[in-house]
């Protein structure tokens, strides 16, 4: 059978030799580096001439750099005659910009999938879209990994008793990937609500279900950008007497006022996965990143030999 | 400047009659049929040479056939080299599937997209898309037009004081939507929440927000299918005490059961739009139908004189 | 090797089956179905990621639905990663649309290819097109099969003596088809024909060729729609003093008054193929319907393999 | 309005200057050549950004040299950016190789359909295609006109009496052709059949309809090519006891041996058009081109105008 | 006439203001930011429907945001129904990446034409490609402008009699860019040549042609990037006694070492376009910027108006 | 493994033999002709289903009919389900038509990409590209090979003591070739310059680097057409004292004057590879043919084997 090459662009290195490691295979070789005028200079130090390559490449910030890195990969292995070309992406960048609210904006999302397609990708593997619709943005397959049995597992492995938990969706948009997360920790749920409940009073946040008092709250977003929704939401559900809050997330682009907002927020511990690199972990003490590197394997592996990945979907989030 | 010419599938010529109407405009003359074999038999009876074509035609039941006749209407129009051709789509069928929450389902809703694409439209028009980003799944540009005011316009008519009002979602996936008609309405906002609030309890529907007892409730929906939901909403604003209750929703597709459980239900009127022509309203005397043909003509006019409609998006639903 | 996989759709699931058994694979299991507003539901329900996949599917009426179908079942595998689609068409519908006699009308049979190929399909298998030029609407690979030898087959075993068979051709346009199965049956030859001898006298049919008294004439079509020319035929050969009377066609569609003229025409035995379901063998005690599942199945086999299927060829019509 | 711009390749530029004549229009300049190693040189010569361009090259012998220049033409005049280019081909050569028969050949129609489009052509002008499927090879418009018209008025004017006139296909597959022809001439219709009427007698030409004997016989093809079929049906209708035989094609492509049989054949005249230039008019005295460049001429006008060109198809052939 | 709109990215907003004022147009409204994530975030401002739209954006450093927000507008104002786009890239970056001289490498310059058309852009409008086959990688039309005259009118201005002056080739790829300035300048001509004359000998630079000595040199190159090289045969020139140096280039990248580079060469000035934004001018007193928005405007004025621009060409680089 | 198999077209098929027997292998069974309109004829003897094929066509002269000849071929190994088609062009035509230096010409040497890709082949191996830049033409693979090894290895046999061996470039264009060859043979370099040294001077030759007095010269080009310039150089190296000269080139077109000219020149040999057949021979006795056919065998074989290539590149020109 065709050889499998795993090739990592610059954006999250550490989760591709993961990914290797977990497969027992040798990351492949490649140099990536700019020219003095900043213009991406990229050579695949392998054959992968009839291969099977998988690029392992995040488009986290600085996300045109490493959008641009991975098409100039895909580039480089389509002229080399590689077999087939899957760009895993484990985060998504753009993913928000998926529909136009207002006239003359962009559909981002969809322009970058156009790009990646028109590169010369044959297929893709995600994980966690903000919209689940950016699937159907391609016409080539796309596999779609959702991260929460990772999540999950931690927090089972904390033993906390069911009694004495509390699902928490840090907005309205957010309740069904808190549902799903509470299928499998068995706890209350309850929502931090910011919504106006009538138009002329102002915007105030509640708490709808729980109780959280005395409770251990969980936190549950797709990512975390400036921390600012998940802080507020944080800091309602401390206000409303919580015993211990922990924040969740698969994506932890932790951009902006993040950091400060974070080491101010009353919480416990802060859960990311590897999708996207920590820098700051001296920073943020109570920050833990669980890795995704073994559900990306699994999933590299099973496309390579054309098994099912459905099991994988298996906690997936409608 | 190249003429403008409307021709009608028949969806719902009826909708088109009146679109051309507020116009000014004569519909096209196009020959639709069967072959005895159910094959569709089309002939543009106009010249359409250079012409800036319309093709009205949602996608309601029986969609299959609405749709394929869509692509004949288009595939005869390209042929007979018509300058431009806009597919107008007040209804969008195949929208609810719009993502793969599971292994080895198709994403119809892009199917249909790049079906439309191929057959050759340059463009789309279309209104209340079940999911904005399906805007994403075309390359060609879409306009994306709202029903919202034409619902407000008819409420706000009604002459109900602000404080007497309540407007109600029907579960957790519609907030948006009634938050969005009650900038407009300003009254009091309620959700019908029928979410489990812990694993092991069994699902029950809770009203949160309101209170809607003693008052006018308007129980806002993007469509209404076989109408189980909004029907079992309505009955929950019933046994809360509402004083009287109002269903509303853009496209009335009213399938299956529908009709039974509308007659069943606790309200005083059904308010929909005609992007879908109904047929009951024998069975259904409390049904009214307000028309969008004012709001797509208008949009029509814009389009083919180059003018913004951005206009039309103001009170678009994000 | 990769795995092969046979799904059927609902237009024609027995011969799919009978392909299989051909084959001794079993057929895949497949769920398809509407929802309440008649929308195609469509989940493959067995793994085809990596595997060679052919999809049953004749576009037999209803065509809109069982087209939509096969479009949705192609979407289904191309996003599970199906390795090969080829959509299986042994009747292929909307094939007389096939050019533009007139101004404003489509090409049916060209938009249809086209969308098979934007879906998703790999390559096509088909059977006794209407016209051999639809192989050239298509740019990814047709095998065109031809049913004619399974007719034949049948005829040859009915032991007549070659002086007292006669084969018919309906019409001026299938003289082709005739004289192609006389090279094997190796009867008389004739001709119905229809056409006016001058502008000025009115249409009659008289009988070119033959002779055709006294003898068992065998008329052939390609396909029977609503039966009315081939049974005005075969009047006009039981006029002539024909011994006795076949008709003869690879699809079946038997369409708006078709069994009434067959109930009432002076034939032994209509002979059809099960491209298509019959289901009106309680009207039609004297039709026959020959199976081409081993013909397709060979040739599913043959593609699976990269073996030649030019023999299947052999008695192509030109 | 854009400017009309017309340019002739050099397969036949008097036809062209003819059609610029009908259109009281210069015809543009084009500097055209080969360079020593024969590749084609072109050069447009004149401004045709944002003009409505037309290339008129019928691609006739040395039809792979006519081809090239008409795509090299079409490349120049889109990097150009002419606003349209319409590829005006009054003979479509490679159109009998339109469908396959046997495996391992090519579609050559379809495959130049494609180069044509690829190239960059937006739409077509032809004339009588060899099968009028070839319209549904191409997704841009293509407009297929027609020259019996212009044939049957020459025949028309010669003012032969309707009773002594016999019009003649020269086999069974051109039947269609000359019925068309005859609803205007109004003569007998007879057939010239080469079918063998059983499997064990040998081929032999026999006349169907009539009578041709003392007659006015005028025999239809859509073209001539190397004249053995036409010429046979010639001598076969002089056999008979015709009066006098006229021949009659769009497309005289007199190839091989045509002039031989052509002067050999008991013909009165030989009436081409001059899709196709003609060089033998020394060796075929009795040959007479008609022109279509008032056809064409006339087609070009209403395409620039935007106006239709169905009336043009009105005497078309199905 | 439709209307005309330039809109400028962040890569050069000068530029496009002074190309505005060269037409009397006002630059059209356009946001341009970054979330604080880092993502692109646009919005046009102004009404495009039906416009002709010009968006510019030299694709200099930082090349991958620049280039990404040129894709971003383009899909904005595609989406929004411009007519017609010309991305105005008077720098085109990655151009050097323009093939393959080892295996395993990408031909970016390739890739990002093909983003540029995926991305919607109906036409591109560039200047001085540091390779002229780079207008075949696109399929849409490019115009090619040449800044030569912009230097050439500057450097005659000076008034240096024609034969004090040497124009100067830097290395032997870019003689003929001497030469074709000469043609103008009317000096001698010289080449700096640091070839190895036999494989034994190190490099060595040597001056061929002029003299040098005593002349007012003029060193021409297409770009300016470290500017190791140009800086390098100044040395060269300088030390054959050159009287005084100008260097001069369209492209002024300056990145690296160059600003350090320029200041330690023996040159009087150096003379760039403003292509790029140069923002050294502190550092390099003597660098004197040219600008080319009146050849961009009279360009865009051109293209908008179908006009030719071959006469912009006159002066060209074969 | 899938199967290989090669087909030669009618160009060069002596060069197909030799690649085939170099790899031990039966070349290809294809009929090809012409039909007598001149329309090529094509039927591919052999089954290709699944195979991998290689289709053998320098596009020499005649070059239209080379050049459709392929694409006709490739056509038919595409419908016939080839696994993948590979075009092996060792001669690319229109070559030298690969960028606009003027207004309204094509880019022939990309309109050719896109027809070969439009027809259907998966990659193209082709050899010493006029300009390495049409590698970026096409989307699919191209392996791109060099001569140079074979006319290095030829020299180097000759035993020429490196002291009396000078490389010469007939122009300033062809330096790097030369400096290539150089690297290798390791003798002087000199360049025949015809470059004006100031405008007023009239067009002269002179020789720069050297000395090639006393010495054998080898002078060398991608490819002789007329052979006008590189028998200029061979007279002015010959003025300028050497003691014999040699002319080499990968691609011998011959066309035009070009033997006559290189009778005449005062040559020892000329040295030419059998990427085009050289049917010369007896008027140029001089004249010596090296064949490329192992290198292209080599480079199949490993194309086949989806083995690294790159090692046939190491003595590619930049």
């Amino acid at each position: 059978m065709r050889e499998i090459k795993i090739f990592s662009g610059r954006a999250n290195p550490k989760l591709a030799e993961d990914v290797c490691n977990f497969l027992h295979l040798k990351l492949g070789r490649v140099t990536l580096g700019e020219f003095p005028d900043g213009e991406i200079q990229c050579k695949i130090e392998e054959d992968v001439r009839g291969r099977d390559v998988f690029l392992v490449q995040p488009t986290c910030p600085p996300v045109n750099n490493n959008l641009m890195e991975l098409l100039v990969m895909i580039d480089s292995c389509r002229r080399a005659s590689a077999e087939r070309i899957t760009a895993v992406i484990p985060y998504y960048g753009y993913a928000r910009q998926d529909r136009k609210d207002e006239g003359r904006v962009p559909i981002t999302a969809k322009l970058v999938a156009d790009l990646i397609t028109s590169a010369g990708a044959d297929r893709v593997l995600t994980m966690d879209l903000h919209a689940a619709q950016i699937q159907g943005f391609f016409n080539v397959p796309v596999d779609h990994l959702n991260a929460s049995p990772v999540l999950n597992h931690y927090f089972l492995g904390l033993g906390i008793p069911t009694e004495d938990l509390c699902v928490v969706s840090p907005d309205a948009g957010s309740i069904k990937r808190a549902v799903n997360h509470n299928r499998r920790l068995d706890g209350k749920l309850a929502i931090v609500d910011k919504r106006r409940t009538s138009a002329s009073e102002t915007t105030s946040k509640n708490i709808i279900g729980g109780p959280v008092q005395g409770k251990t709250a969980i936190i549950f977003d797709d990512m975390i950008s400036t921390a600012g929704s998940i802080c507020g939401a944080a800091k309602e559900v401390h206000k409303a007497g919580a015993k211990e809050i922990y924040i969740a997330a698969t994506h932890g682009v932790l951009c902006g006022p993040a950091v400060a907002y974070l080491q101010a927020a009353p919480i416990k511990e802060l859960i990311l996965t590897d999708t996207i690199p920590q820098k700051s972990q001296d920073l943020l003490t109570n920050m833990r990143v669980l890795s995704v590197a073994p559900l990306l394997g699994e999933a590299i592996k099973r496309i390579h030999n054309d098994e099912s990945i459905s099991a994988l979907f298996r906690e997936s989030i409608a």
